[in-house]
């Protein structure tokens, strides 16, 4: 590192998460009796017992109105084969679910089911703070798909896992 | 996917995140004049205008009470070189800072050079949830040093970037 930390901080923050991987997720509820949701790569678990899980959405986003309101959402991880649901879901956001591969399930939200995982989440809190808002919920239920690798988004654009540096932790 | 959703919700979580990947950034702070950090897997942008970014930190972990005092902290994203040190400070606290690779960067949070890039973060947030803190910060400056891949964390292991599957967005 040149150590000179002086960079602007809008370019320290941009040129920081370039150099970051993230996994991709998928975000489901119902608002006004239409199906909506996204590609969301900030989802994190916040603990087991009981189980929470985070995530954000960007007030730009078409999904931000209807995450404000939700009272249960679904959140999908997604594989290798689910490419081209990540890239629909991020998408023009009238054909998000113009297909036939999802449905309704428990409380309402859709569901895809080629996912690798999905969990139902009821909403606990959400805290808007500047051009975002903090999603935090407890997952009710859940189920798991068949194993796939990981889908990963960095640089712009979708990427599996490579090559493993370090064994296992027990 | 079986379309049973019906597993139990701590199951349900940990099944999912089992499936998820996810991006190693090394976060630190001063506590009682002593220099305290952790692998975080849970960083995230909250927009850049104003830049903003967050992280969770569970409440067993050596750094959940410095981190809930915290005015300032460095946040530092990873790459292959950096494994040992991603090793490190998710292993025994009393040696995270038993090396000579870092020093104090502005407003005296530790900074480690050989990382691909630093923020200097002010603390605006910090909501304690459950078992969990989460910590929202407005980005001051930075740093970026050498590109290089970015490390990954999935099933208990690190790993890095493998095959792109999609031509980068515009």
């Amino acid at each position: 590192m040149k150590f000179d930390i002086n960079l602007n901080s809008t370019d320290a923050l941009l040129d920081t998460f370039r150099r970051h991987a993230a996994g991709v997720a998928v975000i489901t509820t119902t608002f006004r009796d239409q199906p909506v949701g996204f590609t969301a790569t900030s989802i994190t678990s916040l603990g087991a017992k009981p189980p929470l899980i985070m995530f954000s959405v960007a007030k730009g986003a078409s999904s931000y109105e209807p995450m404000l309101h939700a009272e249960h959402i679904a959140l999908h991880t997604l594989g290798k084969r689910n490419l081209a649901l990540a890239q629909r879901m991020a998408a023009d956001h009238t054909q998000r679910f113009a297909t036939s591969d999802w449905e309704l399930g428990p409380h309402g939200v859709p569901v895809f089911p080629a996912a690798t995982s999905v969990l139902i989440v009821k909403i606990r809190e959400v805290i808007e703070i500047e051009s975002n808002a903090v999603v935090i919920g407890e997952v009710l239920t859940g189920a798991t798909g068949e194993e796939d690798e990981a889908l990963l988004y960095q640089k712009r654009a979708y990427y599996l896992p490579g090559e493993r540096l370090s064994e296992p932790r027990q």
